[in-house]
Protein backbone atom coordinates (compact mmCIF):
# COMPACT_ATOMS: atom_id res chain seq x y z
CA UNK A 1 0.00 0.00 0.00
CA UNK A 2 1.59 3.27 -1.05
CA UNK A 3 1.87 6.37 1.39
CA UNK A 4 -0.60 9.11 1.50
CA UNK A 5 0.83 12.66 2.37
CA UNK A 6 -1.37 15.67 2.88
CA UNK A 7 -0.14 18.86 2.31
CA UNK A 8 -1.52 22.07 0.73
CA UNK A 9 -1.34 21.44 -3.27
CA UNK A 10 -0.67 24.90 -4.65
CA UNK A 11 2.98 25.26 -2.54
CA UNK A 12 6.26 23.47 -1.51
CA UNK A 13 5.94 24.19 1.89
CA UNK A 14 6.67 21.88 5.03
CA UNK A 15 5.48 19.07 2.67
CA UNK A 16 8.37 19.57 0.42
CA UNK A 17 10.60 17.74 3.30
CA UNK A 18 8.78 14.74 3.13
CA UNK A 19 8.13 14.64 -0.64
CA UNK A 20 12.25 14.55 -0.57
CA UNK A 21 12.66 12.15 2.07
CA UNK A 22 9.98 9.90 -0.28
CA UNK A 23 11.46 10.77 -3.60
CA UNK A 24 14.76 9.60 -2.57
CA UNK A 25 13.89 6.51 -1.60
CA UNK A 26 11.77 5.61 -4.37
CA UNK A 27 8.39 4.75 -1.74
CA UNK A 28 5.47 4.62 -3.54
CA UNK A 29 3.26 7.51 -2.28
CA UNK A 30 0.14 9.45 -3.37
CA UNK A 31 0.41 13.26 -3.34
CA UNK A 32 -3.46 13.47 -1.70
CA UNK A 33 -4.27 16.87 -2.07
CA UNK A 34 -3.20 17.21 -5.64
CA UNK A 35 -5.42 14.87 -6.77
CA UNK A 36 -9.40 15.71 -7.68
CA UNK A 37 -11.01 16.43 -4.51
CA UNK A 38 -8.02 16.07 -2.31
CA UNK A 39 -7.96 19.09 -0.40
CA UNK A 40 -11.42 18.51 0.50
CA UNK A 41 -10.82 14.93 2.05
CA UNK A 42 -7.79 16.27 4.09
CA UNK A 43 -10.00 18.52 5.73
CA UNK A 44 -12.38 16.15 6.12
CA UNK A 45 -9.38 13.95 7.41
CA UNK A 46 -8.20 16.56 9.84
CA UNK A 47 -11.28 17.52 11.61
CA UNK A 48 -12.70 13.62 11.56
CA UNK A 49 -13.55 13.27 15.69
CA UNK A 50 -12.74 9.89 15.61
CA UNK A 51 -9.04 10.32 14.90
CA UNK A 52 -6.87 8.81 18.14
CA UNK A 53 -3.34 10.96 16.46
CA UNK A 54 -5.35 14.37 15.13
CA UNK A 55 -2.73 16.56 13.29
CA UNK A 56 -2.74 19.96 14.22
CA UNK A 57 -1.78 21.17 10.75
CA UNK A 58 -0.73 19.99 7.80
CA UNK A 59 1.53 17.73 6.17
CA UNK A 60 0.28 14.84 7.63
CA UNK A 61 1.52 10.91 6.08
CA UNK A 62 -0.87 8.26 6.60
CA UNK A 63 1.20 4.76 6.52
CA UNK A 64 -1.18 1.83 6.67
CA UNK A 65 -3.23 2.25 9.58
CA UNK A 66 -1.15 5.14 11.08
CA UNK A 67 -1.10 8.71 10.19
CA UNK A 68 2.14 10.71 11.58
CA UNK A 69 2.02 14.32 12.26
CA UNK A 70 4.77 17.27 12.21
CA UNK A 71 7.23 17.54 9.26
CA UNK A 72 10.30 16.26 11.39
CA UNK A 73 8.19 13.54 13.17
CA UNK A 74 7.30 12.47 9.86
CA UNK A 75 10.63 12.18 8.42
CA UNK A 76 11.88 10.35 12.23
CA UNK A 77 9.27 7.71 11.35
CA UNK A 78 10.46 7.77 7.43
CA UNK A 79 14.42 7.99 8.27
CA UNK A 80 14.05 4.82 10.44
CA UNK A 81 12.07 2.90 8.04
CA UNK A 82 13.87 3.62 4.86
CA UNK A 83 17.63 4.10 5.89
CA UNK A 84 17.64 7.71 5.73
CA UNK A 85 19.02 7.88 9.38
CA UNK A 86 21.91 5.98 11.59
CA UNK A 87 20.00 2.92 12.90
CA UNK A 88 21.76 3.33 16.43
CA UNK A 89 19.63 5.39 18.73
CA UNK A 90 22.65 8.22 19.60
CA UNK A 91 22.80 8.68 15.91
CA UNK A 92 19.16 8.64 14.83
CA UNK A 93 18.69 11.47 17.96
CA UNK A 94 21.48 13.51 16.25
CA UNK A 95 20.00 13.92 12.74
CA UNK A 96 16.42 14.55 14.42
CA UNK A 97 18.08 17.29 16.49
CA UNK A 98 20.12 18.84 13.11
CA UNK A 99 16.08 18.65 11.54
CA UNK A 100 14.48 20.39 14.27
CA UNK A 101 17.47 23.13 13.67
CA UNK A 102 16.07 23.23 10.02
CA UNK A 103 12.81 23.80 11.66
CA UNK A 104 13.54 26.83 13.73
CA UNK A 105 14.96 28.40 10.45
CA UNK A 106 12.59 27.61 8.36
CA UNK A 107 10.22 29.52 11.12
CA UNK A 108 12.74 32.03 10.57
CA UNK A 109 12.76 31.81 6.90
CA UNK A 110 9.20 32.43 6.47
CA UNK A 111 8.87 35.64 8.79
CA UNK A 112 10.73 37.58 7.03
CA UNK A 113 7.61 38.49 5.45
CA UNK A 114 5.30 37.55 7.47
CA UNK A 115 6.64 39.17 10.63
CA UNK A 116 3.03 40.38 12.09
CA UNK A 117 1.80 37.03 11.75
CA UNK A 118 0.88 34.25 9.14
CA UNK A 119 -3.23 35.53 9.39
CA UNK A 120 -2.80 39.12 7.74
CA UNK A 121 -1.54 39.60 3.73
CA UNK A 122 2.05 40.56 3.63
CA UNK A 123 1.02 44.12 1.83
CA UNK A 124 -0.33 44.91 5.47
CA UNK A 125 3.31 44.04 6.77
CA UNK A 126 5.98 45.30 4.05
CA UNK A 127 7.96 47.73 6.68
CA UNK A 128 7.79 45.46 9.42
CA UNK A 129 8.96 42.39 6.68
CA UNK A 130 12.02 44.77 5.88
CA UNK A 131 13.37 45.27 9.08
CA UNK A 132 12.98 41.57 10.13
CA UNK A 133 14.64 40.58 6.33
CA UNK A 134 17.57 43.15 7.29
CA UNK A 135 17.96 41.40 10.66
CA UNK A 136 17.82 37.93 9.24
CA UNK A 137 19.81 38.38 6.33
CA UNK A 138 23.38 40.31 8.43
CA UNK A 139 22.36 38.07 12.15
CA UNK A 140 20.05 35.42 12.02
CA UNK A 141 20.52 33.43 8.31
CA UNK A 142 24.56 33.91 9.18
CA UNK A 143 24.12 32.28 12.21
CA UNK A 144 22.63 29.12 11.12
CA UNK A 145 23.88 28.43 8.13
CA UNK A 146 27.15 28.81 10.01
CA UNK A 147 26.17 26.34 12.13
CA UNK A 148 25.60 23.91 9.75
CA UNK A 149 28.73 25.10 7.83
CA UNK A 150 30.16 23.76 11.21
CA UNK A 151 28.92 20.34 11.23
CA UNK A 152 29.32 19.35 7.76
CA UNK A 153 33.13 20.79 8.50
CA UNK A 154 33.36 18.43 11.65
CA UNK A 155 31.60 15.49 10.15
CA UNK A 156 34.36 15.19 7.55
CA UNK A 157 31.89 15.42 4.93
CA UNK A 158 30.04 15.98 2.41
CA UNK A 159 27.41 15.16 4.51
CA UNK A 160 25.63 16.37 7.82
CA UNK A 161 26.47 13.00 9.29
CA UNK A 162 29.70 11.94 7.30
CA UNK A 163 29.74 10.14 4.16
CA UNK A 164 25.94 8.69 4.41
CA UNK A 165 22.81 10.74 2.93
CA UNK A 166 20.72 11.64 5.82
CA UNK A 167 17.27 13.25 5.34
CA UNK A 168 18.43 16.47 7.40
CA UNK A 169 21.19 16.39 4.16
CA UNK A 170 17.65 16.61 1.82
CA UNK A 171 15.79 19.32 3.89
CA UNK A 172 19.38 21.52 4.00
CA UNK A 173 19.32 21.05 0.36
CA UNK A 174 15.44 22.31 0.56
CA UNK A 175 16.97 25.13 2.40
CA UNK A 176 19.44 26.20 0.24
CA UNK A 177 17.59 25.91 -2.69
CA UNK A 178 14.85 27.94 -0.75
CA UNK A 179 17.02 30.36 -0.06
CA UNK A 180 18.67 30.74 -3.85
CA UNK A 181 14.76 31.23 -4.65
CA UNK A 182 14.14 34.12 -2.12
CA UNK A 183 17.50 35.59 -1.42
CA UNK A 184 19.17 35.31 -5.28
CA UNK A 185 21.28 38.29 -4.68
CA UNK A 186 22.05 37.88 -1.15
CA UNK A 187 22.59 33.85 -1.55
CA UNK A 188 25.50 34.05 -3.81
CA UNK A 189 27.66 35.63 -1.02
CA UNK A 190 26.08 32.67 1.36
CA UNK A 191 27.03 29.87 -1.10
CA UNK A 192 31.05 31.58 -1.36
CA UNK A 193 31.02 31.38 2.24
CA UNK A 194 29.59 27.91 3.03
CA UNK A 195 30.91 26.21 0.13
CA UNK A 196 29.98 23.36 2.16
CA UNK A 197 26.35 23.77 2.19
CA UNK A 198 26.47 24.37 -1.39
CA UNK A 199 27.84 21.35 -2.01
CA UNK A 200 25.46 19.12 -0.17
CA UNK A 201 22.76 21.35 -2.72
CA UNK A 202 24.62 19.93 -5.48
CA UNK A 203 25.08 16.67 -4.49
CA UNK A 204 21.72 15.69 -3.71
CA UNK A 205 20.47 18.04 -6.60
CA UNK A 206 22.37 15.68 -8.60
CA UNK A 207 21.21 12.13 -7.19
CA UNK A 208 19.34 9.64 -10.01
CA UNK A 209 16.09 10.01 -8.45
CA UNK A 210 15.94 13.59 -6.69
CA UNK A 211 17.26 14.77 -9.81
CA UNK A 212 14.26 12.91 -11.78
CA UNK A 213 11.57 14.53 -9.33
CA UNK A 214 12.92 18.20 -9.84
CA UNK A 215 12.29 17.83 -13.40
CA UNK A 216 9.00 16.55 -13.03
CA UNK A 217 5.55 17.95 -12.75
CA UNK A 218 5.21 16.26 -9.24
CA UNK A 219 7.84 19.46 -7.80
CA UNK A 220 5.94 22.26 -7.29
CA UNK A 221 7.79 25.63 -8.33
CA UNK A 222 8.39 27.74 -5.69
CA UNK A 223 6.12 30.90 -5.64
CA UNK A 224 4.51 33.71 -3.58
CA UNK A 225 2.42 31.97 -1.22
CA UNK A 226 5.20 29.39 0.36
CA UNK A 227 7.25 29.37 2.63
CA UNK A 228 10.23 31.11 0.56
CA UNK A 229 8.97 34.11 -1.42
CA UNK A 230 10.77 36.27 -3.98
CA UNK A 231 10.28 39.86 -2.56
CA UNK A 232 13.39 41.58 -4.30
CA UNK A 233 12.60 44.84 -1.32
CA UNK A 234 13.49 41.92 0.83
CA UNK A 235 16.68 41.20 -0.60
CA UNK A 236 19.10 44.51 0.44
CA UNK B 1 26.46 10.46 37.21
CA UNK B 2 24.25 12.87 37.47
CA UNK B 3 22.89 14.50 33.64
CA UNK B 4 23.96 18.40 33.18
CA UNK B 5 21.86 20.69 32.01
CA UNK B 6 23.07 23.72 29.96
CA UNK B 7 20.32 26.51 29.82
CA UNK B 8 20.42 30.33 30.37
CA UNK B 9 19.78 30.92 34.59
CA UNK B 10 18.05 33.47 34.25
CA UNK B 11 14.98 32.37 32.59
CA UNK B 12 12.87 29.52 32.47
CA UNK B 13 12.32 29.52 28.43
CA UNK B 14 12.60 26.37 26.66
CA UNK B 15 14.95 24.70 29.49
CA UNK B 16 11.94 24.66 31.78
CA UNK B 17 10.36 21.69 29.23
CA UNK B 18 13.41 19.66 30.08
CA UNK B 19 13.78 20.53 33.96
CA UNK B 20 10.27 19.58 34.71
CA UNK B 21 10.94 16.22 32.65
CA UNK B 22 13.68 15.79 34.98
CA UNK B 23 11.88 16.67 38.40
CA UNK B 24 8.86 14.53 37.57
CA UNK B 25 11.38 11.30 36.99
CA UNK B 26 13.34 12.71 40.17
CA UNK B 27 16.73 12.22 38.13
CA UNK B 28 19.73 13.71 39.59
CA UNK B 29 20.94 16.66 37.37
CA UNK B 30 22.62 19.56 37.39
CA UNK B 31 21.91 23.12 35.95
CA UNK B 32 25.07 24.37 35.14
CA UNK B 33 24.50 27.76 33.97
CA UNK B 34 23.09 28.78 37.00
CA UNK B 35 26.44 27.60 39.06
CA UNK B 36 29.75 29.66 39.79
CA UNK B 37 30.71 30.08 36.60
CA UNK B 38 28.00 28.46 34.57
CA UNK B 39 27.32 30.38 32.04
CA UNK B 40 30.54 30.66 30.56
CA UNK B 41 31.14 26.82 30.72
CA UNK B 42 27.95 26.85 28.60
CA UNK B 43 29.25 29.01 26.06
CA UNK B 44 32.63 27.39 25.66
CA UNK B 45 31.29 23.76 25.58
CA UNK B 46 28.75 25.33 22.54
CA UNK B 47 32.22 26.54 20.96
CA UNK B 48 34.12 23.79 21.04
CA UNK B 49 35.17 22.94 18.19
CA UNK B 50 35.89 19.56 18.59
CA UNK B 51 32.18 18.38 19.96
CA UNK B 52 30.73 16.27 17.43
CA UNK B 53 26.51 17.27 18.03
CA UNK B 54 27.45 20.77 18.94
CA UNK B 55 23.91 22.41 19.83
CA UNK B 56 22.72 25.72 17.37
CA UNK B 57 21.61 26.81 21.07
CA UNK B 58 20.64 26.12 24.45
CA UNK B 59 19.22 23.95 26.06
CA UNK B 60 20.94 21.05 25.34
CA UNK B 61 21.60 18.14 28.05
CA UNK B 62 24.72 16.27 28.86
CA UNK B 63 24.03 12.55 29.20
CA UNK B 64 27.51 10.89 30.22
CA UNK B 65 29.79 11.45 27.05
CA UNK B 66 26.56 12.35 25.12
CA UNK B 67 25.16 15.32 23.76
CA UNK B 68 21.89 16.26 23.07
CA UNK B 69 19.85 19.28 22.22
CA UNK B 70 17.10 20.86 20.74
CA UNK B 71 14.27 20.73 23.66
CA UNK B 72 11.66 18.09 21.76
CA UNK B 73 14.81 15.75 21.18
CA UNK B 74 15.69 16.03 24.60
CA UNK B 75 12.65 15.20 25.73
CA UNK B 76 12.71 12.23 23.57
CA UNK B 77 15.53 10.52 24.81
CA UNK B 78 14.43 11.19 28.25
CA UNK B 79 11.14 10.59 27.76
CA UNK B 80 12.04 6.81 26.66
CA UNK B 81 14.65 6.49 29.21
CA UNK B 82 12.28 7.65 32.18
CA UNK B 83 8.92 6.31 31.03
CA UNK B 84 7.35 9.50 30.15
CA UNK B 85 6.22 7.99 26.82
CA UNK B 86 4.80 4.87 25.57
CA UNK B 87 7.38 1.96 24.97
CA UNK B 88 5.94 1.49 21.11
CA UNK B 89 7.24 3.59 18.37
CA UNK B 90 3.50 4.65 17.23
CA UNK B 91 3.00 5.96 20.88
CA UNK B 92 6.21 7.39 21.22
CA UNK B 93 6.10 9.29 17.71
CA UNK B 94 2.79 10.19 18.78
CA UNK B 95 3.72 11.80 21.89
CA UNK B 96 6.73 13.58 20.56
CA UNK B 97 3.66 14.52 17.52
CA UNK B 98 2.41 16.75 20.51
CA UNK B 99 5.55 17.71 21.83
CA UNK B 100 6.46 19.55 18.68
CA UNK B 101 3.55 20.97 18.17
CA UNK B 102 3.57 22.45 21.49
CA UNK B 103 7.02 23.89 20.40
CA UNK B 104 5.15 25.07 17.78
CA UNK B 105 3.10 26.78 19.82
CA UNK B 106 5.43 28.52 22.23
CA UNK B 107 7.35 30.42 18.87
CA UNK B 108 4.14 31.91 18.66
CA UNK B 109 3.47 32.86 22.35
CA UNK B 110 6.89 34.04 22.17
CA UNK B 111 6.43 36.39 18.65
CA UNK B 112 3.23 37.91 20.48
CA UNK B 113 6.23 40.45 22.35
CA UNK B 114 9.05 40.20 19.45
CA UNK B 115 7.28 39.95 15.81
CA UNK B 116 9.77 41.74 13.94
CA UNK B 117 12.99 39.83 15.49
CA UNK B 118 14.41 38.59 18.82
CA UNK B 119 17.42 41.24 18.22
CA UNK B 120 15.17 44.25 18.52
CA UNK B 121 13.96 45.52 22.24
CA UNK B 122 10.19 45.01 23.05
CA UNK B 123 10.06 48.62 23.29
CA UNK B 124 11.19 49.30 19.44
CA UNK B 125 8.45 46.99 18.66
CA UNK B 126 5.17 47.92 20.66
CA UNK B 127 2.70 48.95 17.76
CA UNK B 128 3.87 45.53 15.93
CA UNK B 129 3.61 43.51 19.54
CA UNK B 130 -0.01 44.79 19.88
CA UNK B 131 -1.43 43.33 16.30
CA UNK B 132 0.35 40.44 16.73
CA UNK B 133 -0.94 40.33 20.22
CA UNK B 134 -4.32 40.62 19.41
CA UNK B 135 -4.26 37.93 16.64
CA UNK B 136 -2.52 35.62 18.95
CA UNK B 137 -5.46 35.75 21.64
CA UNK B 138 -8.65 35.53 18.97
CA UNK B 139 -7.49 33.37 16.45
CA UNK B 140 -4.04 31.58 17.47
CA UNK B 141 -4.40 30.42 20.91
CA UNK B 142 -8.01 29.49 20.72
CA UNK B 143 -6.85 26.71 17.45
CA UNK B 144 -3.71 25.79 19.74
CA UNK B 145 -6.21 25.53 22.76
CA UNK B 146 -8.55 23.78 20.57
CA UNK B 147 -6.49 21.54 19.40
CA UNK B 148 -5.04 20.44 22.75
CA UNK B 149 -8.58 20.09 24.58
CA UNK B 150 -9.63 17.92 21.44
CA UNK B 151 -6.70 15.76 22.16
CA UNK B 152 -7.52 15.19 25.80
CA UNK B 153 -11.34 14.54 24.88
CA UNK B 154 -10.25 11.77 22.29
CA UNK B 155 -7.72 10.23 24.70
CA UNK B 156 -10.18 10.01 27.33
CA UNK B 157 -8.12 12.07 29.31
CA UNK B 158 -6.67 12.78 32.37
CA UNK B 159 -4.07 13.51 30.12
CA UNK B 160 -3.25 13.35 26.36
CA UNK B 161 -2.42 9.71 25.77
CA UNK B 162 -4.75 8.61 28.19
CA UNK B 163 -4.11 7.51 31.81
CA UNK B 164 -0.66 7.87 31.61
CA UNK B 165 1.65 10.85 32.05
CA UNK B 166 3.96 11.71 29.58
CA UNK B 167 6.47 14.34 28.99
CA UNK B 168 4.17 16.40 26.61
CA UNK B 169 1.62 16.60 29.49
CA UNK B 170 4.23 18.40 31.57
CA UNK B 171 4.83 20.61 28.89
CA UNK B 172 1.24 21.59 28.37
CA UNK B 173 1.19 22.51 32.00
CA UNK B 174 4.49 24.87 31.41
CA UNK B 175 2.28 26.45 28.65
CA UNK B 176 -1.01 26.70 30.64
CA UNK B 177 0.81 28.31 33.46
CA UNK B 178 2.86 30.76 30.98
CA UNK B 179 -0.26 31.60 29.47
CA UNK B 180 -1.85 31.99 33.27
CA UNK B 181 0.97 34.50 33.25
CA UNK B 182 1.47 36.47 30.30
CA UNK B 183 -2.22 37.19 29.53
CA UNK B 184 -3.94 36.91 33.12
CA UNK B 185 -6.93 38.06 31.97
CA UNK B 186 -8.01 36.22 28.67
CA UNK B 187 -6.45 33.16 30.29
CA UNK B 188 -9.34 33.23 32.69
CA UNK B 189 -11.84 32.95 29.52
CA UNK B 190 -9.32 29.95 28.39
CA UNK B 191 -9.44 27.73 31.17
CA UNK B 192 -13.27 28.01 31.25
CA UNK B 193 -13.62 27.37 27.65
CA UNK B 194 -10.67 24.28 27.86
CA UNK B 195 -11.17 22.83 31.39
CA UNK B 196 -9.52 19.37 29.99
CA UNK B 197 -6.52 21.55 29.55
CA UNK B 198 -7.22 23.16 32.88
CA UNK B 199 -7.37 19.87 34.49
CA UNK B 200 -4.25 18.70 33.43
CA UNK B 201 -2.90 22.25 34.49
CA UNK B 202 -4.20 21.29 38.22
CA UNK B 203 -2.85 17.65 38.26
CA UNK B 204 0.64 18.13 37.16
CA UNK B 205 1.29 21.01 39.88
CA UNK B 206 -0.27 18.81 42.25
CA UNK B 207 2.39 15.79 41.49
CA UNK B 208 4.50 15.39 44.58
CA UNK B 209 8.02 16.30 42.62
CA UNK B 210 6.58 18.89 40.43
CA UNK B 211 5.00 20.27 43.37
CA UNK B 212 8.57 20.09 45.57
CA UNK B 213 9.94 21.60 42.53
CA UNK B 214 7.44 25.05 42.16
CA UNK B 215 7.77 25.61 45.66
CA UNK B 216 11.90 25.14 45.20
CA UNK B 217 14.22 28.20 44.37
CA UNK B 218 15.03 25.47 41.44
CA UNK B 219 11.85 26.88 39.92
CA UNK B 220 12.95 30.31 38.37
CA UNK B 221 9.62 32.87 38.82
CA UNK B 222 8.21 34.21 35.31
CA UNK B 223 9.75 37.13 34.58
CA UNK B 224 10.13 39.84 31.07
CA UNK B 225 13.40 38.27 29.99
CA UNK B 226 11.57 34.87 29.19
CA UNK B 227 9.42 33.51 26.62
CA UNK B 228 5.95 34.25 28.77
CA UNK B 229 6.16 37.85 29.85
CA UNK B 230 3.46 39.96 31.07
CA UNK B 231 2.75 43.12 29.21
CA UNK B 232 -0.51 44.07 29.94
CA UNK B 233 -0.99 46.10 26.97
CA UNK B 234 -1.01 42.61 24.89
CA UNK B 235 -4.29 41.29 27.27
CA UNK B 236 -6.33 43.13 25.73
Amino acid sequence: MPYELFYWPEIQGRGEFVRLALEETGAKYVDVARGPGGTEKMMRLMQDGSLKTPSFAPPFLKSGKRIIGQTANILLYLGSRHGLAPKGDAGSLWVHQLQLTIADFLVEIHDTHHPVGANFYYEDQKPESKRRAEDFRESRAPKFLGYFERVLKTSGGPFLTGRKLTYADLSLFQIAEGLRYAFPKTAVAWAKKHPRIADVRTRVAARPRIAKYLASDRRIPFNEMGIFRRYPELDG
